[in-house]
């Protein structure tokens, strides 16, 4: 990605207003371990490793980045090497907590642990800072995250057309006579070759399968006329995700299929034509959920209607009946309602962004069943 | 992987000696979210997902594996479906901590944790527990995890020869006049076409990017004469990991470079001569250290000589001064000494296994630069 793409991407003044908001949460600092978290805020895609990279951002006084010193190099070459915090290398036979809990200085109050910190990092703060309440930084990112910039919504609208990309090309791999794991290998490398960083998942699910939301690929020959659940999706270079879900078939599917295919069409479409400003998510996935009811198939839709998506695959926003946050502007979440009943199953998802009045769909491929000759 | 190879890497017995050693360390139970403990202890490679997913090994009473209704296929697939191990699968709407809690009935002492947890996880683990100290399950695991069973050693021996086959075609790859990046996209694929099924790291560092010992791939141009140092790995379908650096050169290096060159070469082996039974990591340590410090080059020596890998790449024990924990049979570790003067750098990396006697090298190319016409 060029410089001023992941500048939009991760703007500088994002440190600012992320000490802004966690002076107003109440706490003293956040400490963003390599994760989601950390990149949101710094665009650093740190490595996990045993070594401990931190940024530590204060609700008061100069946020800094502590790493071994052995990856000062990629840290300052980082978007975070520009971002005007001080990299504070620790060398082999230091303690980096102890070197973060002394430049910190908090002696007691809350402190934000990233949301996917390690627990061999978490214990070690907690030890190097008693009297420190630890909480989730994501009670203070999860407003910000949510809400996605323009800049963000781009980098999905991109992820959203690399995905689409590959669904096109579903019917060259899709054969009878292959496997799911010979057709999801060939997707494999098509997310990768269009554009993905990385795979996050490939499900094929064909026949009994698709009856299964999240099938591993298996050695299963994929018949004439069994309907075939492609969910997939990945990680672009911007680190904004993608997923989306299909519905394949070599030859015409079971009459019983194409009955309750449409209820999901339809109910997949009042779902998304539910997203405006102000609308709770649990509405959004009622929207579906009834629709599917009404038609006599509420005991085979056995999930929540979405999950946000953005740097995570799944995050805030959940589309589930409880979340009563009304949708803004910005918010992006996957809209995928399934039947499954049992000798085969079908789901539909798309990535939508809530706008103004209405929505935006990440994915553009069709929506009806593709039949394969 | 047929499962006489899985069941012996990950045999049914291990839960129970983890209970065992759990007693004995004093804990009320291991928790063990996805990630290598898990792996490790069940066999069981689950998705991390924010969805709770957890086998909760209690030092006394039923073990049992917490799972959220969509994964429940998925885990009984997995090797911990055939445990023996009750499955309990949790709800959308339920709350997957407070389950656990009760199933436990823990009510003090000491619960050991996934290394690896996500905070989100440890905190709601906390809130769910109170009045239990929790600690890392690292405690318990390293013990277990750091002697390999026979079985175990295989699968290194399997993934360092799938390495060794890497590091063989990389003179395919390496033509002057392309990119650190273009020959690690190609080494990317060759990982992967090698027989592991995820790459973990590509270095290429070329010149002066030699002289970082965990340089990122560059856009830089590799020139003639310009050494170059490769280190990559990977982890195969078992969960086993390949790590292995070799040293490569288009045309002839400098001099300079050839007299340390000798050095490293001459240390390294020292280092893995070094390993048997009852000998100190320390002195394994010391053993590449000395000897490169007495040729005058200590100071660009800059890291441990190795760490341990087995279904993590960095695991105990790591290879470094300060650890005094003898060796025994069964480890397995990295010995990777470098030295990076600067304009350019080196460092030579086998994995080797601590037999009953001495050692055994899992990587089997040869050690001397590469020189390719």
């Amino acid at each position: 990605m060029n410089t001023d793409v992941t500048r939009a991407l991760y703007p500088r003044e994002r440190v600012a207003t992320v000490q802004e908001a966690t002076a107003k949460a109440g706490l003293a600092a956040l400490l963003l371990t390599p994760g989601p978290d950390l990149r949101y805020v710094s665009g650093y895609d740190a490595l996990p490793l045993e070594r401990l990279t931190c940024l530590a951002v204060p609700a008061d006084g100069e946020p800094f980045l502590v790493v071994p010193r052995l990856e000062l190099p990629a840290a300052q070459e980082s978007p975070a090497g520009s971002l005007g915090v001080e990299l504070v290398p620790w060398d082999e036979t230091d303690d980096p907590y102890a070197l973060v809990a002394r430049r910190l200085g908090a002696s007691g109050g809350k402190v934000g642990l990233a949301d996917r910190m390690w627990a061999m990092m978490t214990l070690r703060f907690r030890d190097a800072m008693p009297g420190v309440e630890q909480v989730l930084a994501g009670t203070v990112l999860r407003e910000l995250r949510m809400r996605k910039s323009p800049a963000e919504v781009a980098a999905l609208r991109e992820a959203g057309e690399a995905i689409d990309r590959v669904h096109r090309r579903v019917p060259e791999f899709l054969r009878p006579g292959r496997t799911e794991r010979e057709v999801g290998r060939d997707i494999h490398d098509a997310i990768l070759a269009e554009g993905h960083t990385t795979v996050d998942f490939v499900i094929v699910g064909s026949g009994p399968n698709g009856a299964n939301p999240h099938a591993e690929l298996s050695d299963r020959v994929i018949g004439e006329g069994e309907p075939v659940v492609v969910d997939i999706g990945g990680q672009m270079p911007s680190g904004y995700c993608s997923d989306s879900t299909r519905n394949y078939c070599v030859g015409e599917p079971p009459a019983e299929y194409r009955t309750y295919f449409a209820v999901l069409e339809e109910a997949q479409r009042a779902s998304c034509e539910a997203v405006r400003p102000g609308v709770t998510p649990e509405a959004v996935d009622a929207a579906a959920r009834d629709r599917i009811a009404a038609a006599g198939y509420g005991e085979y839709f056995i999930h929540r209607t979405g999950h946000g998506i953005g740097i995570e695959t799944h995050e805030e926003p959940y589309i589930v009946a409880g979340n009563t946050e009304p949708l803004e502007p910005g918010m992006a979440f996957s809209v995928e309602p399934g039947i499954y009943t049992g000798p085969h199953g079908a789901r539909i998802e798309d990535i939508v962004v809530c706008t103004e009045d209405g929505y935006e769909a990440m994915n553009r491929t069709g929506h009806g069943l593709v039949v394969i000759d």
